[in-house]
């Protein structure tokens, strides 16, 4: 059994997305049914339908920042109940066995996690996203989203929100420590939010010096823009941690000597092409390029309860459903400060 | 003033070595003259005369792994006296006043350290090794050397002993870790002693299975030959530390994908091509890929202490001042298990 929902759906990689269902399987014993509000639209999410991470079965509906209420729960789910205010980020499910599982480190399931849309389900369909009306999800991968968090800007804490705080947090941010943010996009302005909030020391690098007042609004303390041949000079052996929100490829090595001693360049965005390292940048300084996806869902509740103590949220501009495909057009020609949710009331029709 | 005294002198970066001589400087207040009883031959010693590193002031000694007797002190020095046993490894001298330093990590001087052979001195003249039977060294740059540690292998401690010594000790080597150590040289035989002496469970990952007799006794408790593509699906998700002893350029992706959730491969050796990392290698595990480089003179000490308490000591091939030309051809044919050390003896004539 099943339930047909309304949806948006892209009907293959390159023709616009439209307005149509989904369907949506019965709640089951540890299931929970959330009835969806506002759903993010992030990057992947183009990336995705379009192919650039490999072919995709379509039609296909993406989204993984979704934020609900729990309509309806399974009879042995324990922690939520029907009115709960609640998320869903970018994994509905995992091997739970594993020794990346067991330690709370679902996102790096060794046996493959599975992602919210586009990933091959238990049942072997293929996982549909959140720009639709209702998703059904294992209780373990829901997440309790707090009333302190204004309701239409908790979607991309889901995705954008936990993608920067995991990091910050393992790569230990906080006061005393310098950190660096490279590029300020959705990913970006949340890095510079949570850093900010961590205690850390905040400097942008963003390719030119149009978000400069953004940055600065946003909680960082310095800026510097990156088409200036005088930062590399000026930032040398600067920073403890540096998280590159983009998915560019940056010069690597010029990034690389703006760490201090024993510094952590951490990429959270994901460049197509391999990145020459020169290893004497690395032996100079002790410094590590490291990488990081998402994070465990203890840790995105983790977030949401840091998000909603410190009173910090995405910037937002909501957008309806029938603006989508527009959206979408402005996410890849950048113009979006910094993340836009599709308020899915307008999907209902 | 100075003193002349023989040494072992590359004229160029392509004639071979001769006996010749080179001249030290007068003790000064805060110095030690130290008569040079053993010099390690290490790979950098060649590099560096062969040009590859960049080009050099010729006639010039080399050699950075050097231990022998203290023979004469200045006024002001305060830790050793004459007939102390004493070694000096890379390092001859740093700022002294940057963080780094005053953090006790002279090797990670942001005025650059001085190198103990073909670096500028402070008085303008290119500091020349320990190829050669005395040299004239700041207190705070040498080391005491253990009765424990047999005379005639100390040598190698200096620069293979800290190089390996100071990674697996910043990445927490110990029980309950699993440390791979990739190249079974010089500074691979070195790593896999003190890893094993730190308790950590050791795999060595060599070309072929030539070394494999080698590298279990020597402590290793697995060995896996890289030629064999099945090694790089056996060994998948299992290493918390790998330390990369080479200076080739290897499939550092194939190798970083051996890391476990959380590991980080380390170089201590320095490839002249950049490596070109695939991004998603690291984002899919939170792996790191670092550098080292050597280790600060307070490390340096500690490293020599670790090895007499454990009764670690390289194994080297003893060579007269005439066979260093030879030995050369043989490092570089990687024919020496596992260092050469020259009996500076044979040097006074």
């Amino acid at each position: 059994m099943s339930t047909v929902i309304p949806a948006i759906v892209a009907p293959s990689a390159t023709d616009p997305l439209f307005t149509g269902t989904i369907e949506r399987r019965d709640v089951g014993p540890a299931d929970v049914r959330i009835d969806i509000r506002w759903a993010g639209i992030c990057h992947s999410d183009i990336h995705t339908v379009q192919g650039d991470w490999g072919p995709q079965h379509y039609p296909l509906t993406v989204g993984h920042e979704i934020v609900g209420t729990v309509a309806e729960v399974g009879g042995d789910v324990t922690k939520f109940a029907v009115g709960d205010r609640v998320g869903v980020g970018c994994l509905v499910n995992s091997c739970g066995q594993c020794t990346n599982c067991t330690a709370g480190e679902e996102q790096y399931c060794l046996n493959g996690a599975t992602g919210t849309y586009a990933a091959k389900d238990v049942d072997g369909t293929i996982t549909q996203g959140g720009y639709s009306t209702s998703i059904v999800v294992t209780e373990h991968f829901v997440l309790r989203v707090p009333e302190a968090i204004p309701y239409e800007k908790a979607a991309p804490l889901l995705c954008a929100g936990i993608t920067t705080y995991s990091p910050l947090r393992h790569w230990n941010a906080g006061p005393g420590k310098k950190v660096a943010v490279i590029g300020l996009g959705g990913l970006g302005h949340m890095a510079v939010k949570i850093a900010h909030a961590m205690g850390a020391e905040v400097t942008v690098l963003s390719r030119s010096n149009a978000k400069k007042d953004d940055a600065l609004k946003l909680g960082a303390d310095h800026y510097f823009a990156t088409e200036d041949p005088e930062t590399f000079r000026t930032l040398r052996n600067s920073f403890d941690l540096m998280i590159n929100s983009t998915s560019a490829a940056i010069d690597i090595n010029a990034h690389l000597k703006l760490l201090a001693l024993n510094g952590t360049l951490v990429n959270v965005g994901l460049p197509p092409e391999a990145l020459p390292v020169k290893v004497g940048n690395l032996i100079g300084g002790r410094r590590s390029f490291a990488g990081s996806n998402i994070g465990g869902i203890a840790e995105t509740q983790e977030m949401l309860d840091f998000c909603a103590e410190h009173g910090i949220a995405p910037e937002v501009e909501l957008v309806s459903a029938e603006q989508v495909n527009e959206a979408w057009a402005r996410v890849l020609a950048s113009d979006v400060r910094y993340r836009f949710v599709i308020d899915v009331e307008t999907l209902e029709g």
